[in-house]
């Protein structure tokens, strides 16, 4: 856990039940840091099916490398995760850290290594002492139970200054399924994909293929629509294991009604999950929510949305609770989209001060000032150009950011 | 002039003798700031020709859109500039604005108001009082000298903390010639182009499309190669006027042995007034030159380089003076333009920390801490992929940008 002060948009870590299927531990392995929890095993039923998203930063660690090249199974027993060194930009010991590590847990488990999920974070270019992770693994694997979620939600993490989960129950036909999932943030947040490594599993009998495009559609409208500090990182990891344990009807097709309530839940999941990244944000002290609406499509209004969420100007105005709207419109302008200047309209707390290329002079400036004291602040922009729409979420650029990633290596 | 304490890399301000040609004032309008002088009138023989390059930001000041229209004329006869206010995303009585404020310097001078160049800076949204233009008028051209430079490089700056200017003379063919130039800053720093104004006349007589060709080819390498904090003003603009008034050889061909000189001078004029423009990032205490080398061509190497200077994360562990080549790494992966993990090595202050995917253990760390403590730090970067090569300038992430930006429209 971070040295560094509670983020003042910190909730509590939610009660995380048991999922059938789920067995988990994380110990203490001395990786990097000493007196903490560092190394987490999740082992996953025989049955389980898997999906997952990975960064795009051309420079990944190996751990993407490795489960990458697995996911292609579509099946999984186990994750391994460690805090503390990324195992990034350390060549073929890289590679040999992660195959040896994931050979240890198959070895416990009984599967294959091509079974076993790896995921790090931490600094780059240090070498993983995998001799540890190897010696670690019998006591690991004895402390697995269904009861561990608290300690692993705790375990992943590395500046993040409290613990993220999330838990819902939902139905397929009628069977209840739980969809379960932690995250850790907190720097190097932005598409795509956001920052963080996220586990989430859910009881629910669902074939890879199907797992694997829901996970592609909904990771659009939540993990890879927040943004910290528009940096990307090397080891973003978000995996979705189903453990198939439930009695659910057999689903293959992802437009099939059955599957909605599940889809929409898992939607949610994945949005909580991420907003409560962006809510432990490097320095945070305020959410932005940024709606683009009447761009001349999604993915248009997409890019203007993260220009908005990822400009320092507009960063900073929000840390001084100063509603400088033109601050929003330098930031359309600069997002390279169609935009034109004399249709443009800025709102703030849902309150417009711009319209159609002017300032409005009689908006209401003591509800604009108001709201932007608020921990949430809300800039809405309509281009008025077409249809296109997104929403998107960023945080507030403060001194704190600057404490934390100007020391971080050697804290 | 702001009130931020002077960046630790200013200069002072070089002489910047008479250019023939030219006259200049500056007075107090009391346009938004009181007590200071805020108003500049430049005036050229005429003989002068233009070129000019403009932010490309999609909801561009006004001014911007006058100078681009009248631009096409290639003759100029004054130039008019503001600080404290922009006039952007003012609607009609922005264009007004600078309508009657360029007529009034016409109607002064004697000429047509399509010859006359206007530039704002300054805060977005609120309205010019272009009377106070108009008003101020007779007096600022009654004091039109050759001799007004340093005010003028004054007059023109807003959270500037300091004075900006160069002068350099060269030859074209046996005649001795002046280039000078003045420019303001300092946060919304980046291409294309870079935030800034900035004003360079030269006695040369040149045609304007020369001039304008002359200068696309060397803000590529100087002013669009500067980055603060990757936000683009809505008012960037780079003006250049030649007087006409040299007898040197009349030139036709930007590729004219004769013309060899005074480029070389125009590029070093640009680049420094560029770097100028980086030493008062706001808040800046380090700059950050990035040298890209062995990408698959110039222009994805200027984007690698684009995304390490706009890293906050390499900016923040800059500040932090932390040799944090890992982030670079990163940065590197974000660009989206071709890398390859496992071909890349990174130096900091000319010493390889990184070769061809990991860290070389044997680097000398002391020779690399030290380097941190200087005042320009060097990033080097190849991908050993190709021949393409960049240098861009950037500067680091520190608790003065958000002091600065922070409470600006408070200030």
């Amino acid at each position: 856990m971070s040295k560094y002060p509670v983020s003042p948009l910190a909730t509590d870590l939610p009660t995380l039940p048991p999922v059938r299927g789920v067995r988990l531990a994380s110990i203490e392995a001395g990786l990097r840091y000493s007196g903490r929890l560092d190394l987490t095993l999740m082992e996953f039923a025989p049955s389980t099916t898997v999906a997952g998203v990975f960064t795009k930063n051309k420079c990944p660690g190996a751990p993407i490398d490795w489960c990458r090249n697995i996911l292609k199974h579509g099946k999984a027993r186990g994750v391994l995760i460690n805090a503390g060194i990324a195992n990034v930009f350390t060549g073929k010991a890289g590679f040999d850290a992660v195959k040896y590590s994931a050979q240890a847990a198959a070895k416990a488990i009984g599967c294959s290594s091509e079974e076993i999920y790896v995921a790090s974070t931490g600094v780059i270019g240090e070498q993983l002492p995998y001799q540890k992770i190897i010696d670690a693994m019998p006591t690991l694997y004895q402390q697995l139970d269904e009861n561990q979620w608290k300690e692993s939600a705790q375990a992943i993490l590395t500046t993040d200054t409290f613990a993220k989960g999330y838990s819902i129950t939902t139905k397929i036909g009628n069977e209840t399924v739980t969809i379960q999932g932690i995250a850790k943030g907190s720097g190097m947040i932005a598409p795509d994909m956001a920052t963080m490594l996220a586990f989430v599993t859910t009881d629910a009998k669902l074939p890879a293929s199907l797992l694997q495009a829901l996970l592609s559609e909904k990771v659009k409208t939540t993990f890879n629509a927040i943004t910290v500090d528009s940096d990307t990182s090397t080891s973003d990891t978000l995996l979705v294991f189903a453990t198939g344990v439930a009695n659910n009807t057999e689903i293959t097709d992802i437009n099939d009604p059955l599957l909605q309530d599940f889809a929409q839940a898992f939607e949610t999941t994945l949005k909580e999950l991420a907003l409560l990244v962006i809510k432990d944000g490097e320095g945070v002290s305020k959410l932005i929510e940024i709606t683009v609406k009447g761009a001349v499509n999604d993915d248009s209004a997409f890019k203007i949305g993260m220009a908005i969420g990822n400009s320092p100007l507009v960063k900073t105005a929000i840390t001084g609770e100063d509603a400088n709207w033109g601050r929003v419109v330098m930031a359309v302008g600069k997002a390279g989209e169609p935009a034109n200047r004399d249709t443009l309209s800025v709102a703030i707390g849902d309150i417009w001060v711009a319209h159609e290329g002017g300032v409005l002079t009689d908006y209401d400036r003591n509800k604009v000032n108001q709201h932007m004291k608020a921990e949430t602040i809300k800039i809405k922009v309509n281009l008025n150009l077409g249809q296109g729409s997104a929403t998107v979420w960023s945080c507030n650029l403060t001194k704190g950011y600057i404490d934390i990633n100007g020391s971080y290596l050697r804290s």
